[in-house]
């Protein structure tokens, strides 16, 4: 069966993303993060920079609670340890009992023993949304990812075809990152391009993009639309902040003012 | 019995505030934070800047050690763990014994009954004060806070009396923070203006100004003049680091710079 | 004996670093960085600037395995816990066993009992580098180091001399950190001037250094010439950095920028 293949080509304005966003923004989804140490206040900023309300609770006793007052959950496995291991599960299970939709971001997954067979036991929670680089959605596929750390060793886009199996295996949508960004229900493979090599440079990007596109699922429901927009936003503004930025700390500080810009007035864009 | 509030109208220079960041520069308060890990790197660079000297120390094996060393101690419950919890019981068991006076920050308290089972068991060891929004002061004050994780749902005005409620029954000074912050000891209320929505936007600014209330409280002694002092410095730099802001990035960086600044030269703060 | 001291003294362009730094971006060498939730954010982006490749994998499940992995491990005591000092011990253990090499940074040790045995239990496991101020080096050698946090309250040059010992005792080179860095292997010292005062308001900047030799002795293999590299490229992006910051928001900012930028272009460094 061929891959139909479809692109964003024009980001921004585009008229389905500009409604996303300003449903986002209007619905300030509350977006439980279960994730890393390292990225964790860069994930908090960027969530409220773009307009939703980032939660960190991270108690096993608390995450079931929090699962069904949130709008939705993030799961994500960098420098994950054993405590939080088992509030991750926990949380997984109350959001799919209660019907809190979740993204898994499987950091990481491929070498690692411990973390890879908790991404398979989290699996069995449905998320709603898969996002991972190559390494780690082949690894999941049931392939050998090849990890190294956060970093993946493998071309992304001989990762599409088994980003494509895995959406059908596990009913998620996937996003696959990488230069291109692709977005995949098993059936439509959406291209994101955009985003800026420097962006590689900034700790916790991948993870902020997790994050971003949880705050969508919370907002639109539509984990298909809810991927595509949060990929497209952010590849967007990681282009455009990185015009500006002499290096990685002035880009992170940039881009996060440019997400808590983009479409807030009639102006537009900055 | 009437409410009589005070308004600090000019916070600066004014002349009680200008001494009381004098003294908190000369004294370098060693300002212990048992806190979230998402704030905490925030907290530690916002009391580098004002002229603290914060530590971080987490091991429950050594909080009792260190609450014997420490000018004051902050305990916040954002992102609070298991591990977490058992640390701060002990901490501020140890600062009540040993006369180290400490802060209670209930972040988030309300809807998750962990934590609110904890900030009422913290409680009992007499924090000098308590610094929350309106739905966190309900809540301890034996309220319905309505908290929706870090954001209040409450208008801060509607708190001001339980505020001096709860002031008058833990013997706290009580910080209550909103647009306009209301200082409390159950007597005296006073009104502190200032601050800017763009403080909302970054994650840990509620978190930091416990930790830079904490440590006047080391430098001052005094739990109404800390508190004060803490909460107009801190309103004030935000609102001026806001003028110069095109996003809550660059805001970030800008107060913290401000805050390193502010009266550091004849020529008055920046 | 008389202590033979070198000095770095024109530390860019030095023939020596300029390719060490080289080295290490084409080497792009993962460095496990075992450290504290404080600084883990900025450490990571300080060694991605510089071209490394950071990995903060914590899981006591997973550090034995990532030990053999990497090509070094940073192992730093700052806000320690319990789980977090059962995963250093088995790592340090795994990276002995394996060849894998690895920094100590004993941070706020002398004080705090659990974390001063903790390092004495760690130099077991042979460490290639510790990197210290004076109160921390002085109590691994033996002396009382009055430390208080962070912060060390000895005069650096006093020093001098029991980190040639501690050097000697425990064959790993140490690096001596104040206004001026030494770097000694037990015969040599090596005194590396530059920096700035305004490093030490950035919480987490002694921290990065660490990381940073870590990541220079995973490419070099060399201890004596990783810690004089590693110190001297950090005195010196923090000297240049603070020429054009404002404040300590303003000067991470710039030293992330000017660590991704030095020497990546034809024209020199920044």
């Amino acid at each position: 069966m061929p891959i139909e293949t479809k692109y964003v080509e024009k980001i921004w304005p585009h008229a389905e993303i500009v409604a996303d966003l300003a449903a986002l923004r209007q619905n300030r989804p509350l977006t439980h993060c279960l994730t890393n140490s390292v990225a964790r206040n860069f994930i908090a900023n960027v969530l409220l920079a773009i307009g939703a309300s980032p939660a960190m609770v991270s108690a096993e006793s608390e995450v079931v609670e929090f699962a069904a007052v949130a709008r939705s959950v993030l799961i994500n496995l960098g420098s994950v340890t054993e405590a939080g291991a088992a509030a991750m599960l926990k949380s997984a299970a109350a959001a799919q009992a209660v019907g809190t939709p979740w993204v898994l971001d499987p950091a990481a997954i491929g070498g690692l023993r411990f973390r890879t067979g908790l991404a398979h036991d989290l699996l069995r929670y449905r998320p709603s949304i898969i996002k991972g680089n190559a390494s780690e959605i082949l690894t999941l596929a049931g392939g050998d990812g090849g990890g190294k750390g956060a970093d993946s060793t493998i071309d992304t886009s001989a990762a599409v075809v088994p980003a494509r199996a895995l959406a059908r295996q596990s009913g998620a949508v996937v996003v696959l990152t990488g230069a291109t960004d692709y977005v995949t229900d098993g059936a439509t493979v959406i291209a994101v391009p955009g985003g800026h090599p420097i962006m590689a440079a900034v700790t916790g990007t991948g993870c902020a993009l997790g994050g971003v596109i949880a705050a969508f699922l919370g907002a639109l429901g539509d984990p298909l639309r809810a991927a595509t927009a949060g990929s497209a936003i952010f590849a967007d503004a990681g282009a455009r902040a990185a015009r500006f930025a002499p290096g990685p700390g002035s880009f992170a500080v940039g881009f996060i003012d440019l997400l808590y810009r983009i479409g807030r007035d009639d102006a537009g864009p900055v």
